[in-house]
């Protein structure tokens, strides 16, 4: 009988994450702080962020070491299992060898507790009390909510109201994890009083959730704020899943000719596809990297590099991506996880010197792709890892066409288990691709031509 | 630093189902025919069942061998990981080691779909087209709708009407994993029918549900009928779970002292235990088994060892168990898994000869070690699951009362994701615990003593 799995022990775990700025050819260019347009430091980011991560944010260090007491909490759900998708290539019939590491396995259901536990610590080590926090659909709230309750800090979140209301579940187990959890706008800061004092029935947004963390923790010196996706420190921390990924494929005797992973702010595709376009460029390997964006979010793909904010309000330094512009405003798609304006400047500089690859797929091949894979291989995905089935169903499409061999890794990043009101939308037919009228996506990008050095 | 999980090679699986009956000092006592009140022979199953599971259902051989076949789909998510419960021994401070297997990483989140797989898998051996069933809450019909999308059958779920309106998720689940759900009671059976007739609103029941889902069986006969407990078939598959614990234990180099699981029919229970108590009877081993149920639906410690319908329609043969009336009606707890009348009668006869222990809980203790345990340990449990931790946190309180050293071993037996409704239940205080008034238990057992031979 065929093994289908794939597991390391818990010693086998690597003992650092992979900061691939030390091997990138052209270096990213350094975030500016919005007023001054001058390079934003340290200093600039201090009163937000604990030092230890800021660190990382700036270093240039090739191997970051892992804490003991992070290696621990990893130990709940690490090493991940690498899966030989052996019912998908089944039902695909196709020359290709799939991989996926499932990262459903953690205690929130995807990827994000790799760094919300390592954020965490930092912030622990420094005497922080609280750890502030804004989450769209729920996942990133739900990491970091396990990560502070498992290192003894209070976590607080602000959730988009649209969601809280919608997704009550995912605020359910932020409390469970012992998190307090507010809707967004709310009236316990000034950027949420001004919002609702314009729009009191406003649903918020991603942005102005981001505002209201901030604020609070700005209130207090023993609070700071987290984020879930685009910094550096983020991406670095997600590096375990890749450099698992090259261990357990070393085991099966492979190596991939192609990773695929979705994109939204970078740390899901970083996670997996960084140490190994490290070794491409340090040791001439040549596996293609291909990012996934939603047809609805194309930053990637018809963005432009320039220099822009991460929020829709525009209190963050200005980060040098590939963005539609802060204001852009993407369709409300299920894959919450993936409607973000920009790509994290690791992953943007990337792309730009054409060391990886980017599509953009439509959510109904997505769902269709989804179901396929749920049936095959038992598992449930969030709509999210859906874009990553779709593409390795293209390129095992493209194989068998071309009758060529491949092995194919991806990151099935999360499961699905608390997202079904999307299965169900699409099942009943509510669900259409999304096309962008001639200007439309020229609108968001003029706005912000202003703000280039 | 110390490891917190277990995990064995896919080649280290169980290659037998273990079979209690062969060892049981007091064999349990023969199913009856209701008309006849004679012992029930597999004629009388076969037109529902087909015959690889009768012949289970009355077999008396210690190891029962498990297909090549199941083998390979067990391989999705078997051998599951046994986890050392380091972050409850620390939040708990006791002289106790707690392990847990931890079913909830299989594709419906729970242990049901290690019978599932063995009987879409014996269905498809005699030429079935369609597997039906009824499902409660909803886990069951996950686990038959995956098994039979892998083995390439039919399969249809008569969803209780209440469950269907109020836990969509569930339904979403099983028509992703392929399967036909109706909501029950439908207009397309008779007895169906009959209840619309008599209410048109009606919420259902599990009861009706199961009449309708044997109904719709016996109409074809490539068509045939599944349960997911209480039969001897069920609960053999289960004992992969104990045999595998019991492998990981020793890599640990532990042996249990004492072994909790929740029981609602018996198989989550029978799955961890069985493979132990056979060593208590057999090798003189001393492993105390405990199985917990619900305040509100005492069957084990309140009700009594009698001849009982399995349905509460009457349709099923009369079997020898531990019960309180098949028309007795649970409170709507949200462990909706325990809610069931009676006890497997392979669990019965273990009570009855003292082999087994039982304890009834309420579910306020039960919510609040749920919270303790996602938050030491990072899984959100399936309420039904949280008995389990609860009565767990009980024998550890004990240990530390009598200073004495224990090795716990329970059965994690599913997680929380599509149950967070319950735990905003718990958190908002709508949730209490249950008492009956005097004569309340007895009504149910009055009503079924002219049952008995």
């Amino acid at each position: 009988m065929e093994s289908r799995k794939i597991f390391l022990n818990e010693s086998e775990k690597p003992t650092h994450w992979y900061n691939i700025a030390a091997d990138m050819p052209n270096k990213p260019q350094p975030p500016l702080n919005p007023a001054t347009r001058k390079p934003a430091g340290p200093d600039d980011l201090s009163p937000i962020f604990p030092m230890g991560l800021i660190q990382q944010e700036v270093s240039t260090e090739k191997m970051i070491e892992i804490p003991d007491e992070v290696q621990d909490i990893y130990n709940i759900w690490r090493p991940s299992p690498l899966y030989r998708a052996r019912g998908l290539e089944k039902a695909l019939d196709a020359p290709v060898k799939i991989y996926y590491k499932y990262e459903g396995v953690s205690p929130s259901g995807s990827h994000k507790p790799n760094t919300a536990v390592a954020q965490a610590y930092y912030n622990k080590q420094e005497g922080v009390k609280k750890v502030i926090t804004e989450t769209g659909a729920g996942q990133w709230g739900t990491a970091l909510a396990f990560a502070c309750t498992q290192l003894g800090l209070d976590c607080e979140v602000y959730m988009v109201r649209i969601s809280y209301d919608q997704k009550p579940y995912r605020k359910i187990m932020m409390n469970t994890f012992g998190a307090d959890v507010f809707p967004s706008p709310s009236n316990r800061t000034q950027a949420g009083r001004n919002v609702l004092a314009e729009d009191p029935g406003s649903s918020g947004s991603l942005g102005i959730a981001i505002s209201e963390a901030i604020e609070m923790a700005l209130k207090d010196e023993t609070n700071k704020y987290a984020l879930g996706s685009v910094l550096n420190h983020v991406l670095l921390h997600q590096t375990v899943i890749g450099q698992e990924a090259e261990k357990q494929l070393e085991i099966a005797g492979d190596y991939p000719d192609v990773i695929i992973a979705p994109l939204g702010g970078g740390s899901n595709f970083a996670g997996i596809s960084f140490p190994f376009i490290g070794k491409n460029i340090t040791e001439g390997k040549n596996t293609r990297c291909i990012a996934v964006e939603p047809a609805s979010c194309p930053k990637l793909t018809q963005g432009e590099f320039l220099y822009d904010h991460g929020d829709s309000a525009g209190y963050t330094p200005l980060l040098p991506m590939y963005t539609l512009g802060h204001n852009f405003r993407p369709a409300a798609i299920h894959a919450g996880g993936l409607r973000y304006h920009g790509a994290s400047v690791l992953c943007s500089q990337l792309l730009k010197d054409n060391l990886i690859e980017a599509v953009a797929l439509q959510q109904l091949e997505c769902f269709r792709a989804g179901i396929t894979f749920a049936q095959s291989e038992g598992i449930i995905a969030a709509p999210e890892a859906t874009h990553a089935v779709a593409q390795v169903i293209r390129e095992a499409e493209q194989a068998k066409k071309e009758g060529t061999q491949k092995t194919i890794l991806f990151n099935m990043c999360g499961h699905g288990f608390v997202d079904m009101k999307a299965y169900e939308d699409y099942f009943e037919g509510v669900l259409s691709d999304h096309t962008f009228s001639d200007n439309e996506l020229k609108t968001g990008l003029e706005e912000i031509r202003g703000l280039q050095p």
